[in-house]
């Protein structure tokens, strides 16, 4: 048995500093380095690249919107066009320093509004699935794992790229099997033991017990977790330790 | 015998148009795409690649200094790290561009205040060199056609790349090879019969007549047409009917 | 009988020209002028300021959202707070250029999206008037003109600020007295002679025909001349002619 | 007896955050706010004006080169028109949220390249100081307190502004009173108290010693504590402590 575990990195700026990254990951088998537009600058890419050849990471582009004043949070009204045009801009970028320091580029997750919009929307993930097909079908597509992603999987897969799917570790769950807004109260888990808790659950049963008490089935291949969480480091240790205590390789992701 | 002609393109950004690409690009052999740093952007990378593609030219990368109010002219204290870094990302994010649309990247034109230094700053040429090295051995680096050209060309290829050396049919030159600053008077040559004139020296006999009247000895192995030449699509259209009638092939850039 | 022509100027960005400014104020009695973060630069805003003083035409902030790649076009979920803020910022940036060149700031016209959603967002227009007024209760926010303008006015009055109305010529409207979307055919009008009899049939019956040939009130106290039509400056002089010709004068905007 | 304790703040942007501004502000007398070209944003703007307006202390201008990436710190061959007019712009983006919130401004402090060439440069100087006339001659005008300030001072008043001049109570100077550069070994004085010990000297003696031992005559009205410093908060108190302790009272900067 084996899962994912992966963290968004490389999202420091210039002067500015932006979470643990070293620290992180020690503990876990993915990253997903920010290219430019959200966060991230070609000097922190390179950094983070070779971060990941050091510790024997598998690396993947995190791709975002042209807003890093909103890091890439704020909805942008972008044509389809556009979203294909940013992300081939952002893959091309990053692959150069992954070839120059002889890394293989593996997955790509959407950073923020463009991975929440991926969620319920079937043209962005044509659109997403595409533009990544034209450069590397050997890339995954990573989205939020949930109802839909029977039908999205297929979407992805006539564009020519296989998606894997992912669980929040330190997020509550609707009944419905979506995320609970970060803007009610308990939408973070801020225990980094109640969270190693959840994920045994998620990995081992492949369900998760929501906000409502109801329990939820829930298919992941990869766990994120959060350099912006409180105790980011911890958490990932925590996490990973009782996965490797219940027999479960932390391993880079795979499709379904 | 052979030349290429080449023009920077893709230099609009957004709603600023900028350039007569689809004009000039019918009369020469190469194009170097601006990446976003200095000028250009994702939507516009795509679209220049694809007009390169339909009209069969060759594809190289122009990258700039992080300067897109400054349109990469003014020079910036940046650490050859930086440099190294800037050229990394910039010639991955077009590369992707191209193999989305299986065109093949083939040179690197620095841009700006990037070309004006290197033409005199061996660690430059160096930085720039190995940056380019580790993505693509088979990419030219071009430079200012100049006195200095075997000892660059000697230190690119040290790197692992190899160097084409660059003329302006429409600048003036001084007496010792160099260009003429734009701020003097003449420095520019307006009439495309003039400038197509002292092509053909360039080419036939490599040598060029510079202000003082002294002929200069010049070796290029590319000439470059300037879009923001006042007639430049008449400059381009001009200079391949004169050497085409001399005989001479427009075709794009092979390394010394 | 009095009416103001105003056209968004300064839009130009670094070597980026946009707009025929030169030509066009010369038929305008008022300028909106970008401020940086949708286009414009602060070289830009300080010519633009000189060119209007030199002229003798109103200056008005012409303020964006922060997205130079998308001209300010694209809608970007902000909070009101950022609004605000992107408002004051881009307020005050003019204003300085208008001090130092004793030039008195006018009004304020939003571009793009934040125009278009304030047509219809009370909330918007509310954080909008709120933000001019702690700068300076004499300028006046200009919106579009239509049903809702009653409200709208009143709404920025009690935020301390008066509102003007504003038609477009060169647009064609529909029978609920809104601009037909850009995207379909004839929503606008290239003929200028067809826009300046609009214009008299606007400024002195305060109607508009609508594309199914109903009849529209209408009630502006400003005139919009786009900068970006086919026949910009022309556009402008015809309809300036025609309005002189009919005993209007073009005079800078005054609320209601 | 007096002097100024000055502090660079409202550094963040958007998600990134920098600097200890709500600890600092508590020890100093001044802060300079940045205004979005090289650091800060309208949103952080906002909030360090209302938090120096909370805790009473003086607020400044700290305008930058238009280089985020580099936070301002590598110099640009920029043009003076072109510096006078990023001086504007930020002053008056500043300003707006000055009066907003009925704060008075100050000062003028440039940052990072602007600042240490400006050390040097009498024409930058000028260029400065006319920019900010134009705007408030009531502003002053901080440069870097050593043997030229006579010159520099009076060159600025020729321009119609006052000028102040800056210590660096972590810093260690040279035998021409100059600040050895960051990249020595021992330039960055660590340890608060040995700094608190050469403010004192700084203050009531109007000299430092430099890194040869030799002493120094050195006048200046403002002191600045870096944020960056290791213990920033610790450094401000102790200073400010050690500074009424010896009767010497901390208010705002005052020209020569």
């Amino acid at each position: 048995m084996q899962i994912d575990l992966n963290c968004d990195m490389g999202e420091s700026f210039g002067a500015y500093c932006l979470g643990e990254d070293e620290a992180i990951i020690a503990s876990v088998s993915s990253i997903n380095i920010a290219c430019g537009l959200h966060a991230g600058d070609p000097h922190v890419m390179n950094r983070t690249v070779r971060l990941a050849k050091e510790r024997g990471v598998a690396v993947g582009v995190h791709p975002g919107l042209p807003d890093l004043l909103g890091f890439g949070r704020r909805d942008m009204a972008c044509s389809p066009e556009e979203i294909a045009d940013y992300l081939t801009y952002q893959i091309g970028a990053l692959q150069a320093f992954c070839t120059a320091q002889g890394v293989r580029l593996r997955h790509v997750k959407p950073h923020g509004a463009l991975y929440n919009r991926a969620a319920n929307d079937e043209q962005l993930v044509r659109v997403m699935a595409r533009a990544i097909a034209r450069i590397d079908r050997g890339l995954l597509l990573v989205g939020l794992a949930g109802r839909d992603n029977c039908r999205m999987a297929a979407l992805a897969a006539e564009e020519g790229v296989h998606m894997v799917f992912e669980a929040f570790p330190d997020r509550a769950y609707t009944p419905e099997g979506t995320l609970v807004s970060r803007r009610l109260p308990g939408a973070v888990i801020l225990d980094p033991e109640a969270a190693a808790l959840r994920v045994l659950r998620m990995v081992l049963d492949q369900e998760v017990e929501a906000v409502s008490g109801a329990v939820v089935p829930l298919a992941a291949q990869t766990l994120c977790i959060h350099g912006d969480h409180p105790q980011g480091a911890a958490l990932a240790a925590i996490i990973r330790a009782r996965l490797e205590a219940a027999g479960v390789m932390v391993r880079p992701m795979r499709p379904v």
